[in-house]
């Protein structure tokens, strides 16, 4: 195992109705004028944000609003979003939805407290040292950004989706109530299941040695999700089961289950230029990548896919043919994305063969790149293009 | 899952060589003097003591010391140290040891601050609503204390063993070196594992239904410790035996996978009694108390002790009777228990038959007590007798 740091002090508030403590929580941490960051018409429409609004009011905090945030979320309502915060003298931002709202939040409050362009955190000129406190009200178990001090945003001017990480941006407090995610169409709850699966395959695709208590805990967090997934889709209103799944999405991007050893990563980053471009969910995009991506791993990491594919997918083991058990794993995976109605290739996702070219070039050279991805294995562009052939 | 909160803000600084940080992360978390706290000599002989204080020097912090920590560790020592602590104006408590250093020095930090008498804290009077900052450097991978708000004191007078929980008292940061446990006789980490096993097993036994999540996560620990414990008692030098025990030791307790769910803790109420009474260490007491307590619970958690005998001792599930196969899990813990050199009875532990109607009448009726104790059932002076003479 190698050395490392982890630090989670996000406070999470989990449970029924638990969104009308947003006030106190902001209150106990700091915050004397907040910025509600939201998204599109559904926390309006479902009463959510006026409940918010109603906590805020008893606490007696005021705040100004800033909604539109739109999934992969876009450089120019962040610069909108900085102004408001500073000439509003908002100290506390507050995200009302999913990973898109809370990213912008982050990028937010990271860019509030800074001189420069706040696209310097995103491109890896400069660390986000410090950031305005955020906290969270999480409508959908997916992008584990509720948990993480993770953010993605999109430049609009190229389309660069990139990601920047700091303890900063950490929340102070995170409100996880499973019940208003029960309203989410199926696509959106599944694409969550996808996303909650790749964070975890990311960080089971390792060169690390002898981690057997974080391989078991992601398995247990994957073994979760085989099991509730199906469920919320057969019945979006099992609260049970969309309770076990909002926990598991936490677990498994809070990076508990991830530290002290190498991660991957690549699916992420083949994605990201699926969603930049054609807009797609990044859970249906990573659906379609992931089959991709780990059958080209394979060969490099046969028994670490055979031990997934054995205890995690219940495929029996092949001793005198790991590789066979291995595949069965990979297809087992894909066989249970398809199942919860996700996409297996470019075809279903709505992405184009003859964008193929484009997406490497930008994948592999776009916003400073050097010809090359790097996460379990190097990539070079041939190797990328073959990958996203495999979509086909 | 019933709603709750999960606040687990500690710093785990993980990996060799890290106990040289502790002068940097006291200084990051504010500590301008500090007590280090300490048990006998394997801290000063290690030479551990002496990097801590170099860390400090090089830091520039002034500390002053009070070592004498035992096992169950005492009230007396507490007094002293919060008057030590007043008078020499100390800001910061840093634990150099295990469960029990860490636990006296919550204890202290938590006391410093308080106008009346510590021991209002564990009987059950007051609140710890706040404490001087703590640290820790973790000597062996048991108790847990390193991650949690928990801390378990003897009152001398009496020899009542009792606890205090507060988020106030969780550890700034907890620096956890897995080399240092390596030099730990076989019996000692043999006991640690077994407190390990037991807080997985406290917080398994629940009334709470569909809690898939936290099931999974309590069973990944688990099978960590089915796997690594033999390998570092056959080896005590396993580093990566060593490294995987004490991540699974801290993530068992500071409650990740415990959240949302009742818990049981009638294995260590009846074990503090016996650690209390014989002094014998807390892990031996649960190896002997453990398999009776679970035995009497069977009843009423067929299938539940049948998951975790399927789920992790790999017992086959017994679909026509399923309580062969719980029996079969509670062997099999036991066997793995006594295979890593714990007792399994009375005798073995140096206990007595003649002690019993005393350790029961303390456990129901001592320090305030109304002739029961509660957990996952609720056990009277008679089910209490029954279990201690299930360990004959």
């Amino acid at each position: 195992m190698n050395n490392f740091v982890f630090y989670s002090p996000t406070c999470f508030v989990f449970g029924k109705e638990t969104e009308n403590q947003a006030g106190a929580y902001v209150t106990r941490f700091g915050g004397t004028k907040v910025l509600i960051h939201y998204g599109g018409g559904s926390v309006v429409r479902s009463g959510l944000l006026d409940r918010v609004k109603a906590s805020l009011d008893a606490a007696g905090i005021p705040y100004v609003e800033l909604g539109g945030v739109k999934p992969n979320p876009r450089s120019g309502l962040v610069y909108e979003g900085i102004e408001l915060c500073r000439r509003e003298g908002v100290d506390f931002v507050l995200a009302v939805g999913g990973g898109s709202t809370i990213d912008s939040s982050k990028a937010i409050a990271a860019g509030v407290l800074y001189d420069g362009d706040f696209w310097d955190f995103y491109c890896g000129k400069a660390h986000v040292a410090k950031a305005l406190p955020v906290g969270t009200v999480l409508t959908i178990a997916a992008a584990g950004s509720e948990g993480s001090g993770d953010s993605v945003i999109t430049k609009e001017e190229g389309m660069f989706k990139r990601g920047t990480g700091s303890d900063a941006l950490r929340p102070k407090f995170s409100i996880l109530n499973p019940a208003l995610t029960q309203t989410l169409p199926p696509f959106q709850t599944a694409s969550g299941i996808t996303d909650i699966l790749a964070h975890l395959y990311e960080r089971y695709i390792t060169h690390t040695q002898e981690v057997e208590v974080t391989d078991r805990m992601i398995e247990a967090l994957m073994m979760t999700l085989v099991k509730e997934g199906p469920r919320v889709i057969e019945d979006p209103n099992n609260y049970e089961a969309r309770a076990n799944i909002m926990w598991a999405g936490m677990m498994a991007h809070n990076n508990s289950c991830g530290v002290g050893r190498s991660q991957d990563w690549l699916s992420h980053q083949i994605e990201h230029e699926l969603s930049a471009l054609y807009d797609c969910s990044h859970g249906s995009g990573l659906a379609v990548t992931m089959p991709a991506v780990f059958s080209y791993e394979l060969p490099h990491a046969v028994m670490r896919f055979a031990q997934v594919a054995n205890r995690v997918w219940g495929c029996p083991m092949d001793f005198a043919n790991p590789e066979a058990t291995a595949k069965a794993g990979i297809k087992a995976l894909q066989n249970f994305l398809t199942g919860l109605g996700m996409p297996r290739n470019f075809a279903e996702l709505g992405a184009k063969e003859e964008d193929i070219p484009k997406l490497v070039e930008t994948l592999c050279y776009g916003d400073g790149g050097n010809g090359t991805i790097g996460g379990f294995l190097t990539l070079d562009t041939a190797a990328c293009t073959e990958i996203y052939r495999a979509m086909l």
